[in-house]
């Protein structure tokens, strides 16, 4: 009744993904990142498969209210703060903790009659997008954190985001910096020490000394490698790590072409023999990248079969030549179990989490194992 | 209480494309092609944009029983036929128009218990993709054309679709393909002519030998141009249109850098100079494309300023030294009105139909003029 395209979510990967990446932080509480639409898996499926995280991070005062209406206890954290003022009185009435990104943020906190149960303060260290530059804000964090202590009667936590924690060591200069400021920001709060969360999935993986209390991880939750754009970068599977989603679709028509015969939109593949092309129901307005060239693999009735042809709407063509077994009606994964994301997204000059992300609304949604 | 992003659709301009399209084709009637959520603008927008078409022409059975539901009584057409044999017991029950475009869908029709009210038999002039080939199923069409007429009681509509309509006359071998099939195909009928549709957008605009009985223009109704990749091809705006989405946002934050000072992941961008960078409330996780290069424009409170650092999943970066009215809060405009999605698009290596239709969920949407 409906295109055959489909996005199944596998919660029991996203569990086992959680187990892996607190293993390798068995000291530190873990902060399952569930922004995006849980990186384009759905709130309801990281609601079932993060149950044994400590907290839940996100961005929208609206997901951590659908969360607590599905009845999580523990911590929820806002990671860019309150978009406006107003965002202050929801976090208190919902029980949120909430980062403070950024200087009105910050003064609106100091002045608002009600303030999150817990604060946590972005410190800048390189990545040049939110927080305070402990350097260059010296003089504004000498007014404000004082301010923000009183007001909450409690110290905030520290925070800062690695800008290149993917690449070999390049969290260590921001992780330097984020220790050398640390010192004088507990002072400011009397002395009184407070957790320090700073390592995303790379960093949990690959950076102990930047575990430090509460560790972050978002990719490695759902199945991608932060390291998978890295020459010689470990892969999910290396990781251990299993695909949270697996997109998939059918053939829904076959067509026999002769060699020098063109196929799709602009001409772009030309067929050397003789071919059979597979057209697949799916296409960029599904969220399949328009700029996948020739080539980039697809999982089709049980083999990998190379693209052929520019992505349409809501087609793509696949050269099935070499695959007599494949016909109407034969299976197709776009990425998932068979073909790990990050291999199309290589083909693709992108990284998984934009395609995990970019799944379209029209996509229908199928949950396993919640 | 949500962040500042925001999806605008606006239905006066909608409106205003479709005349425009009309009047390029005074002598055809109009399918408004709305397959793909209506590009993104959502089918409510286009029910109400779209009232004076002749007919709506998309994709989905589920997507022509909402359009039932919200009151359209006028054709639907299904572009790509059955997906199963049950679509056509669906398309009798919502007196859906439907095409063929593959064998297997033909036999299916040809045994089915209840047939649509009327079918366009789809020809493969040179697209590869979808249809039947005039030449090398030649022994196909004359078996199973008689057979769809027989079933129907009537003649099948004829219909093919261009591969390179937007380049300069690469509409035309198609058309003569087409033209130098039709009187057999007919024959095969019993001599009964009926309708005849090739004409997309770009073939509507430039083509007039292409327009046949139905055009079927998509692109052109929500604002974007179809000659955008074309050397010198002609603007959205010199065509006449007018922008069917606009997509904004704010600034949420605001980085003063030094000389040499990196933005965002993967440091791509290095300020040359101190600079003020703007942090907006956009990502790749909502549409925005991740592979903007620096220097991809935005429209900020005002004026056009570049891109600068990657895009993150949920934030871009801007470069607004040479913007000292814009702070935090000031209003952005990611494509739109003031900054036609197409020319986003050229930076981004891609075309403005990907843009508009990858807008994801999270986006809040608001319906304009309907």
């Amino acid at each position: 009744m409906t295109r055959p395209i489909q996005l199944s979510i596998d919660v029991d990967a996203l569990r086992h993904n959680l187990a892996v990446m607190r293993a390798h932080a068995p000291h530190a509480r873990v902060w399952a990142v569930v922004k995006a639409n849980a990186y384009g898996h759905g709130l309801q499926a990281a609601f079932a498969g993060f149950a044994d995280a400590d907290g839940l991070a996100l961005l929208d005062v609206a997901d951590a209210r659908a969360l607590r209406q599905m009845g999580w206890r523990k911590p929820l954290l806002l990671l860019e703060g309150a978009f406006d003022a107003g965002d202050l009185d929801a976090m208190a009435e919902l029980d949120l903790e909430s980062v403070v990104v950024a200087e009105h943020q910050a003064r609106e906190l100091i002045a608002a009659a009600r303030v999150p149960a817990r604060v946590w303060v972005k410190l800048n260290t390189g990545m040049n997008r939110l927080g305070f530059s402990p350097s260059r804000d010296a003089s504004l964090l000498r007014e404000i954190i004082p301010a923000i202590c009183a007001r909450l009667g409690a110290a905030p936590g520290w925070m800062t985001h690695f800008a290149d924690a993917d690449a070999n060591q390049g969290w260590c200069v921001q992780l330097a910096r984020f220790q050398q400021a640390l010192p004088a920001l507990v002072a400011l709060c009397g002395g009184v020490s407070s957790p320090a969360s700073l390592a995303n999935t790379a960093a949990t993986l690959s950076a102990p000394p930047t575990h430090a209390d509460w560790v972050r991880p978002g990719i490695g939750l759902y199945g991608g490698s932060p390291f998978a754009t890295q020459p010689d970068g470990r892969a999910a599977g290396d990781l251990g790590l299993r695909a949270g989603q697996i997109f998939t679709s059918r053939v829904i028509a076959v067509q026999t072409i002769a060699p020098g015969d063109a196929v799709g939109y602009g001409s772009r593949f030309r067929a050397q023999r003789a071919s059979r092309i597979g057209v697949v129901a799916a296409g960029y307005a599904d969220g399949y990248p328009r700029n996948a060239p020739d080539g980039t693999p697809l999982w089709v009735a049980g083999r990998i079969a190379p693209l052929a042809g520019r992505v349409s709407m809501d087609m793509i063509t696949v050269d099935i030549t070499d695959h007599p077994a494949a016909d109407v009606g034969s299976p197709v994964e776009l990425w998932g179990g068979q073909l790990p994301v990050d291999d199309v997204a290589r083909y693709c000059d992108t990284i998984g989490y934009e395609l995990m992300t970019r799944v379209t609304a029209r996509v229908p949604r199928v949950i396993h194992g919640a």
